[in-house]
């Protein structure tokens, strides 16, 4: 189907090149789109000259310039093969082409990479210095007094139990019931979505996301080969015509949402859109992941899928990474009962026992009432840094989307006329890591938004270098 | 394609049964395999009819029972669709039926989800005593004084530099040439082999693993639905003339092996069969995965297909789960150099940043030479496991395959007419976790063989069950 596609396209876009080229380009555009996979005998030459409608001769040509160059070879007597080295899964082949400033992946790799010299509002995270330093050093310490067996053990398949216990006990909090034995732990919450997308979908599914959403679900989904729809995101949840109109004619097996604190935006699920939204998803026989690592930011518990829906089509993803460390790993997936045994065995094969030293000081931090104070203390600071963000970029012409009432995320837009990626392109050059909106935005209606991650945004050479960039 | 199969197993299988059941099990089978995803539609009556041999009605009634029973559902007007949450992936579905006892899932859960109380020599690791638990301790405190951004920020996408620097120091000694930026950390071994699967098979392409392997490879493939094709393995690597023959059969897309130390033959690969076998990978223009975990369990370095090849079409895996800790989980690949961009893509589309902490950990135990103290020690130690378990296993008729030279494993068969499966079967009932042949062998040739860990046997407990398991 790909193929088909790009097959076409090829022919469009070389339309005025030679035959032969074509032929050549239609050939290496299979072996792209892995239609033709490496070892693959490619069509016969009297077949491929019909389907192309050139001249048997042209194919023959085409094929040994293939070979020639080692993209093909051939195998006297029974025809031509691809090539075995070149068609690893490439994730920027067989992804839209984007801007490299738009581009989810290459945004990631911005801020994974920068140096301590570099700024980075667009980044994802809190700054080292806001977490819980103190407690994660006490936490490693009484880590060095556990048992042999915590130290070097392989953890069980769903994970740590009394860590699960726990987060049962805290996901109860926010009304939704999950038995421990529901919980399953991962090495992330990433590689939790990640285990649920292989568990869900297959390559050509339709999945739905929010426009705008997290970029990594868009380079997540590009890896699983879905077909990715995306519903504008409103300031109290997805636009639930749209929602509809894009279930009756996408068919969606899968959306993939955060409705505690979305991401980029901001924006708090309504009860109503909530509602609705489950009411569309039981008609349509849709399966919803939540992930709601951003929780804990929360001021408010706002409506969680999961707890109206009772973790029956809603499975729900959990994190420590943007609250606790990103250094010391642990996710977890509350999932439907009927699901765990099956979970497990997809865990168990693509990673065996899960890293069990992570959850047990994840435990150690949620079990002395460390991280209690510590995320108190973080919504304070969260919401202080929030105002100031916003009361620098006011007056340079930044403007919120909506007033935020929680997390670490600002999505402004900027003013008329200028364009994010354009913005960010010269910010980068000034050492500033910016989140342009259409890194977002599949529809890619957000190239004049940015996402500032207020936690990041103290140092006025940020606002120095945006005004630069902007007035360029 | 696997539908097809299925499907015509199950009108083999289902012939006796009335046609309308044949029908309905045709669909249920095509939703299992999913060839019919859920949501997608299912072939009109007509049509169906008419590929089943069967009547009109005779499909209307099946698909009206489908319905009935919520595996299918009618859309008035538009025909009927697979039901949603029915098909998620679940590898026991998709996978051969196996008996419990030799089913790699089942098998790797026994020995992960064992209490204190089970002794496990069936399984994989070292027992936790057996680690350098005084050294991780002291990691542990090291770590509780590192920096902020050690503890709390995510690592970089290839991983903490001086740790990969190092690695790549050790591999010299292997001789295997890899430049740091050549060597990317992951969360484990396993998952190093499934972002490898990920990244270079298709549902579909084919994949040569020994026999007998790794059980665990068995279910990693499964879950990326590859066909699997196994190679009897000898005790100087794989029979090369067997290896020849199924490359030129079956065009496998990759080669999995662990040559260092084979598990769980513990065998080792002579440098003529390593030779030999590169050839055949370079006219085929074979991938060779080489799956090096247990080399600091040898005496004596074995060759190494990484060392031979030069990482170039041979990437090497390694971890630091079965000598250090399997709770600190680090593991790495070293890939060709042209990899490495798609693999950091890959690995941040589907984790993000690798958790830092286990890197850092890893880091502290290397630096300070108490890793190199400790697997030296080890090995001493494992030698005189060996040879107390040989001879402990002697005298009941288990014997060795081959004299293994190193590392943990002891592959044995039972005397004459004893069934491995059934022994273990027996045995668990003693709360012993025994690992049968047949885990191992997809070809299930190994029903006299057990893989015995040494560093797990010294319990006389394990050999009283074991003589009443063989005797009943």
């Amino acid at each position: 189907m790909t193929a088909l596609v790009l097959e076409t396209d090829a022919a469009r876009t070389l339309a005025a090149t030679t035959l032969v080229e074509t032929v050549m380009a239609t050939i290496r555009q299979r072996i792209a789109a892995r239609s033709l996979t490496p070892g693959a005998r490619l069509p016969s030459i009297r077949a491929f000259a019909k389907s192309m409608r050139v001249s048997k001769s042209t194919v023959v040509e085409a094929y040994e310039r293939l070979a020639a160059e080692g993209t093909i070879r051939s195998r006297p007597g029974s025809g031509f093969y691809a090539a075995g080295q070149l068609a690893p899964l490439s994730l920027a082949e067989i992804g839209p082409r984007l801007d490299r400033e738009v581009d989810p992946l290459w945004v990631s790799r911005q801020s994974l990479e920068a140096g301590d010299e570099v700024l980075k509002p667009g980044c994802g995270w809190l700054p080292a210095a806001w977490m819980p330093q103190a407690a994660l050093r006490r936490a490693l310490r009484t880590a060095a007094r556990a048992d042999d067996v915590a130290l070097a053990d392989y953890g069980t398949p769903l994970g740590l139990a009394p860590l699960r216990q726990l987060l049962a006990r805290r996901m109860a909090g926010h009304g939704i019931e999950a038995a421990p034995e529901q919980i399953m732990l991962t090495e992330s919450g990433t590689q939790a979505i990640d285990l649920l997308c292989r568990f869900l979908i297959e390559p050509g599914d339709t999945v739905l996301v929010d426009d705008p959403c997290y970029f990594n679900f868009h380079a997540l989904l590009l890896a699983h080969r879905a077909k990715v729809v995306s519903v504008p995101y409103t300031p109290s949840g997805p636009d639930i015509d749209l929602f509809a109109a894009a279930l009756a004619e996408h068919r969606p097996r899968l959306y993939i949402t955060n409705s505690g604190i979305h991401n980029p935006t901001g924006a708090i699920l309504s009860p109503v859109t909530a509602h609705r939204l489950l009411k569309l998803a039981d008609q349509a026989d849709l399966t919803i992941v939540e992930d709601d690592i951003f929780a804990d930011f929360e001021h408010s518990p706002a409506p969680r899928l999961a707890a109206f829906d009772g973790l029956n089509r809603v499975v729900q993803i959990g994190s420590f990474s943007k609250t606790l460390s990103a250094s010391v790993r642990c996710g977890f997936i509350a999932a439907p009962r009927d699901w765990i045994e099956q979970l497990i065995d997809l865990k168990i094969a693509t990673t065996f026992g899960g890293g069990r030293l992570a959850a047990e000081l994840v435990l150690t931090l949620l079990k002395d009432g460390s991280y209690r104070k510590h995320v108190e203390a973080l919504r304070i600071r969260l919401a202080r840094a929030m105002a100031e963000t916003s009361a620098r970029l006011k007056p340079i012409g930044i403007t919120p989307w909506i007033e935020q009432p929680a997390g670490l995320f600002l999505w402004c837009s900027l003013p008329e006329g200028l364009d994010a990626a354009e913005v960010a392109r010269r910010a980068l050059a000034d050492s500033v890591v910016l989140a342009p909106g259409n890194a977002f935005s599949l529809s890619g209606t957000a190239s004049r938004f940015l996402r500032f991650n207020v936690a990041q945004s103290a140092d006025e050479r940020i606002f120095t270098a945006l005004e630069a960039a902007m007035s360029a």
